[in-house]
C-alpha cells in the first residue's frame, strides 16, 4: 500500500512538487494549511506531511516554524531540498506582448521584479494570494492576463507556459521536512533540529554559553535563528541545526548540558542531510 | 515647518498609527511598500520613514530586514513599540449576529482564531492582502460581512466598531524604527542594531567567537537572529541588537573586533532604547 502523504495545497502548488520529487508513488493528500497538514498525521489520516520549513530568498517559513514550536508532537524525519522555477503562464494563446496584467503571491512577483521589468515594462502586478490562486485570478480576468507559477500549475489549468525559470537571481531553493511519528535512525550523515528558551530574560552570555557546549565539541551549527516566544517583545525561543545524530556520543552531551540550562526544550529530530542524486 | 514621515499606507494602517504615536504634527506620506517609504527618505522627498520592524506575536518584518542589509543607506534613529489592537468593523447598522463572512490579512485572521471561534462560530473566513484592503473588500461583499481591522480605519472608512481588543494574545505589539539619514546621539540608555556576515561557510564557533566578543565584555544582547544571504541556502547575515551606542567605549572595542572578522559588515544605528510614557 502507498504512502498517504498531507501537504498544503490546492494541487499545483510547490509543496505538491516536493511531495512529488520525495515519493511519486505516494497518495497526495492537500489540505488548506501547513497545521492542517500535521494534524492530518498526529490523527492518523496520513502518514507523513511534507513541509516548507526555510527558502534561499526568503527565509524561514515561519508558520512551519511556529507550529513545530508551539504545537506539533510530531518529529522530523527527512530534509528535502527542491528548486523553486518560477514559470510564466498565460491562457492558451495568448500573446505575452498583449498582457496588461500579471498575478502572482507577493514573494514571486518580488523574485522576478527586475524579469518583469525587462519583459512585461506596460504591465500592472497584481498580488494574489498564493500562485495557484494567481492562475484562477489569471484565468478570470477581464484584461489579458499572465501569472507567474509553478510549472506543474500548467498541467493542472491547461494553460501556456510562455516562459520558465524567470526568477532574477539563480539557486532559489526551498528546503522541505517531513514530519512523522517518529525521526530517523543514524546513517552517519545527519543533522538535528532543536528549539529552546532561557527562564529569565537574555543575559550577556545565556545563548553565548549554550553555544559554547556546541563550539567546544567542534559541532557545527548549519543553522541558528530566532523566534518570538509570543509572551512578550524581547523573549525568544532559538531554532538550532546541528550536524550529527542526537545517538552520537559529542552531540548527545552536548544536548544534555544544553538542555540543562534552558526553560523550554524541544529535539525536532534527527534525519539525514540532504545530498542531492548524481 | 512640520516633518514629513514616510509610511507603508494607505492611510489607516498600523503604520500610520505609529507616526501619529511618534509626531502627531508630522505631514504623513503614505507609500505602497516598506522600500518606497525609504527611497522617499533616501531621495528627499521626506525627513524620516516610519517602518515595522518586528512583532511579538509574528517576528521579524522580513521585507525591512532584507531592505536594510541589502538596499538601503539610511540608519536607525529611534524605535517605537506600539500596541495591536484588533477591531471588529462592519457596515453602520450591520448586527454582528447577522455576519457571513469575516475578511482580514490572513496574520491578523491567525492572531483572532479563538475569538472568531467563540463569536462568529457560523462565519466563513477570507484572507485578504492587509488590514485596510479587508475594509474594502467587507465594504463590496454582497453578504452581511465583517473586517478585522485596526481601529483608525473605523474613522476613516465611516463604519461601525463592533468590538476593540479582540486578539486571543495580550500584550500584542509590534516594534517600528524610525529610518533616517544620520542614527541619533549618546543619551547613556541606547541600542545598536547590526549585520555581518562570514566569509566562509560556517565554520565551528565563528559565531559563537563573534558573540564572545560582547559577552566577555557584559554587553547584553536584545536579539539574535539570521537571514538568508541569498546566495545559497545556509549562508547567512546574522542581526544582532545590543545594549549600548556605538559610541560607548566597551561596545565601540567589541563592535571593532567582531567586524574584523566578518566579510559584509553594517552598523544599522545607534538610537535611545524606547520607554513608555508614564
Amino acid at each position: 500500500m502507498s504512502r498517504r502523504i498531507a501537504y498544503l495545497g490546492p494541487p499545483g502548488t510547490y509543496s505538491e512538487q516536493a511531495v512529488l520529487a520525495y515519493d511519486g508513488a505516494a497518495e497526495r493528500s492537500p489540505f488548506p494549511s501547513v497545521m492542517a497538514a500535521a494534524a492530518a498525521v498526529e490523527q492518523g489520516k496520513a502518514d507523513e506531511a511534507v513541509v516548507a520549513i526555510e527558502n534561499s530568498i526568503e527565509g524561514s517559513v515561519t508558520d512551519t516554524l511556529d507550529m513545530l514550536i508551539h504545537d506539533s508532537r510530531l518529529s522530523i524525519c527527512k530534509e528535502l531540498v527542491i528548486p523553486i522555477d518560477h514559470c510564466v503562464l498565460a491562457k492558451l494563446g495568448q500573446r505575452a506582448a498583449a498582457v496588461e496584467v500579471v498575478y502572482s503571491h507577493s514573494n514571486a512577483l518580488g523574485q522576478c521584479r527586475e524579469y518583469l521589468a525587462a519583459h512585461y515594462p506596460r504591465a500592472g502586478v497584481v498580488a494574489s494570494l498564493s500562485t495557484v490562486k494567481a492562475v484562477e485570478d489569471m484565468l478570470a480576468s477581464a484584461r489579458p492576463a499572465a501569472a507567474i507559477a509553478p510549472r506543474r500549475a500548467a498541467d493542472l489549468y491547461k494553460v501556456d507556459v510562455l516562459a520558465e525559470g524567470i526568477q532574477d537571481r539563480g539557486g532559489n531553493v526551498t528546503r522541505f521536512v517531513v514530519l512523522a511519528q517518529h525521526d530517523s535512525p543514524r546513517t552517519g550523515d545527519d543533522k538535528t533540529s532543536i528549539a529552546f528558551s532561557f527562564a529569565e530574560e537574555d543575559k550577556p552570555g545565556q545563548l553565548y554559553r549554550a553555544m559554547g557546549e556546541f563550539a567546544n565539541r567542534g559541532i557545527n551549527l548549519s543553522k541558528i535563528e530566532s523566534r518570538p516566544s509570543k509572551e512578550s517583545l524581547g523573549r525568544y525561543v532559538f531554532l538550532v541545526d546541528l550536524a550529527g545524530h542526537r545517538e552520537d556520543a559529542p552531540l548527545r552531551d552536548a544536548l544534555a548540558q544544553v538542555a540543562s540550562m534552558t526553560i523550554m526544550w524541544k529535539i525536532f529530530g534527527s534525519y539525514p542531510r540532504f545530498r542531492r542524486k548524481a
